[in-house]
């Protein structure tokens, strides 16, 4: 006999985790089939091995930075192989609770690539092997299979090793030269650890600016202070190619006036994307949106009963959008009679200084037809921020100027990706900037800039006009 | 002639100088009277100064513990001149901030301590002097004359030498052994402070536990966490003398079962409790509350047109309270018809690891007769504090079981001071539980276990139950 459930799910990462542990709390039976490892890319490729690198980065600036603070290091060494090995732990921890998690939940794990066919049957292959294959029937399927490392076609590309985030976070040795190709949240991110690690970084971006889905006022600081650090920007810089040359690699660009460049290097990542991982879904006859699985407001795909979340439908390729999705999934799937609202989702970007961000910017909002306002408040004549000696950054406030809607919210600076949902907050309860200039923010925060923000937006600022 | 303003607000700390700008942005002429420096005392030896020197504390701090991320400090010092020269310089920046900020909005400043008559003149006298005494006369005032530190009547307290918050951040040596008679927040700040600059700490308290007015698991928490670093904590214990006992000063207190212990020490601080300024309303003939001045809703005292806000009328005895409260009588005085719904006032503690909350504790909601139901979520599982290595702390969310209003949500761990401003935006904006657990939080962050706890109060948690 078949084993039956009332949901398979394909992919274990926040997508595809997440909505399994709330199926099987909400009373279903549940299959999770993995080609990978529990918790996907974010946990092991992506938003926890950045961020555990990014800190031992932020320990040794904190270190090159001691002498403001009256310390005087006399000297100081890292071991890339400990921060490497440091970073396995926790991984493995984290995966260690997922796999808790799943036991606890009755969640049933198969491990192998799941081919999925229309009728909902899923046949688990493992290692393309085809001992063994077994296959599954569901009631009901969510897609969450994640994305991949997009490797553009550029001449030579074949010829030469690169890293891109799947294997940058296990690198042996430290390089001295890293050349970047991609000015995107990833790309930045990786720039800021080997710049603290003392690597040579040169960001290569096609776009006319780094980060250029946010913020231009946000990418411009970041670019301002990156650069202070030495990290090399090249923006509207389109690689045309890439070769080896010696020992070394050769990235060749063109500028937007068709000037040729080129940049000699030890090591090369590539960061220009990502694409989809449609292994098993090759032959299902899901309807597609480009590179996208196409799905409609309940993240339910052209065929009834089968869903797809995260990185595979495209849109902002977040984690903790890829959970909410699921979820939102399992809830139509549990009978919900309406489409939920459209969720708020915040953005973040861990680099020196950080950048979050959520709602829209203010072209976007202008484009929508709304009458934007917008107020910008720099944080370094924040008490706690010179207290710290963190003054890099700014809350820039978007707001409707009728009825003071808050549109969307910018924030730069030291820690700011734990303060946006304080805006998140204004957002998703439908808060007007009077209630924000109302509210009582704790002295001395950075977080009151936001505070700030609303009174100056309403004229009535304190500290800023 | 006489010169006359619509409004005199004596005192320029947060209290003072917030409702000086605020007002005379509204259009009133304001005088600002004040006996001390611009910022009062949370600029000056309150709350700047110690996140200040807690921020040299904290990079000691990452030094020490350098190794965990693979980084490996072979010896390092650190001066306590510098450390205070560099506090002095962020108070001079801050200070040179409040100075234009009243040039810009202007509003007078009067040097020297001001005294009230019923009728609304202010007499202000500068260091004893009778020459040249001006005298002022106002629509409205404002009583903004903060507090300084409370120093009880101990036996041979006379005869030694202590600090009290208003010195030890002008300290010229760093302190072998510090005992501190008190252990509220400015006491645990200052305990966390030496603790890193490796002075022996002892902390003696009369309550039962540290932090007596905090949520009781925070201060449980946080006594094992000071615990951890050496910090010494005797409770129930009331100090009943202190002396001089050859170079060294002995401190005395009984327990709670009349036990007597003694500690020698080189140094002591006194942080007791704070008292209020009284300089200048002494026979001004205002009502008092005990040793606070008594206030209405709308912050007037018992002689109409005159306003008392911040220390002075007790309370939270916060800046930003006292900002708030000042605001608030601005808005009184510009003829606002009814007095606001009471503010929601956020409170920090700037230890290792911080403790943030805000709205009513446990004990608090059931003695109101609320339905209480609580979730405690602890943050060692959270992906980033796992990666920050931060994971000391919880996040508990208080809220009534009928409707899910949220009452209180108190956080204990790094950072989580920055963090407060989302669980208060649910309470001045009224959300619900139900909005926390469908509000998307950005991943990887510590500021989603408030999210786990909203969705594991509705028994509905990913990582909790």
């Amino acid at each position: 006999m078949m084993k039956t459930y009332n949901l398979a799910i394909i992919g274990a990462g926040p997508g595809g985790y997440v909505a399994a542990i709330r199926a099987a709390k909400e009373g279903l039976s549940v299959a999770l089939v993995t080609g990978g490892d529990l918790g996907g890319t974010c946990l092991n490729r992506g938003c926890i091995p950045s961020k555990t690198m990014l800190k031992h980065a932020e320990v040794i600036e904190h270190i090159k930075d001691a002498k403001t603070y009256g310390i005087t290091v006399n000297d100081f060494s890292f071991s890339i192989k400990d921060m490497v090995d440091r970073k396995h732990k926790v991984v493995n921890t984290l995966k260690n609770g997922i796999k808790s998690l799943m036991k606890q939940n009755k969640v049933d794990v198969y491990q192998g690539y799941g081919h999925i066919a229309e009728d909902k049957t899923v046949t688990i292959e493992n290692g393309g092997s085809l001992d063994g294959l077994e296959t599954i029937q569901a009631d009901n399927v969510i897609l969450a299979n994640g994305s991949k490392p997009f490797v553009p076609e550029l001449p030579g590309i074949e010829d030469v090793d690169y890293y891109t985030s799947d294997t940058i976070f296990n690198i042996d040795d430290v390089p001295e030269h890293l050349v970047i190709m991609g000015g995107g949240v990833i790309g930045l991110e990786i720039a800021c650890i080997f710049n603290s690690l003392n690597t040579k970084v040169e960001i290569v971006e096609m776009a006319d600016r780094i980060l250029p889905g946010e913020d231009p006022d946000a990418s411009d600081f970041l670019r301002r202070e990156l650069g202070k650090k030495g990290i090399g920007i090249h923006t509207n810089a389109k690689i045309t190619g890439i070769r080896k040359d010696d020992q070394q690699k050769a990235v060749e660009f063109e500028a937007g006036d068709g000037s040729k460049s080129m940049i000699e290097t030890d090591s090369v990542l590539v960061a220009v994307g990502r694409t989809p991982n449609l292994t098993g879904i090759e032959n299902l006859g899901v309807h597609f949106d480009g590179r996208f699985v196409k799905v409609d407001q309940r993240f339910e795909t052209s065929i009834a009963g089968i869903y797809a979340v995260g990185d595979l439908i495209g849109g902002y390729q977040l984690a903790h959008a890829a959970s909410d999705e699921g979820i939102r999934a399992v809830n139509h799937i549990l009978g919900e009679a309406n489409p939920q609202a459209e969720s708020i989702i915040p953005r973040c970007v861990y680099t020196f200084p950080e950048i979050a961000s959520v709602g829209i910017t203010e072209v976007q909002a202008k484009e929508k037809g709304y009458n934007v306002k917008t107020k910008k408040v720099d944080i370094a004549a924040n008490g706690k921020a010179i207290a710290a000696g963190e003054t890099s950054g700014f809350m820039k406030l978007i707001a409707d100027d009728k009825y003071g809607e808050v549109l969307g919210v910018v924030m730069v600076g030291s820690h700011v990706t734990e303060m946006i949902s304080q805006a998140t907050s204004y957002m998703h309860l439908e808060g007007t900037v009077d209630e924000i200039d109302s509210m009582v923010f704790p002295h001395p925060t950075v977080s009151e800039s936001l505070g700030e923000a609303g009174s100056a937006w309403l004229e009535k600022g304190i500290h800023y006009s």
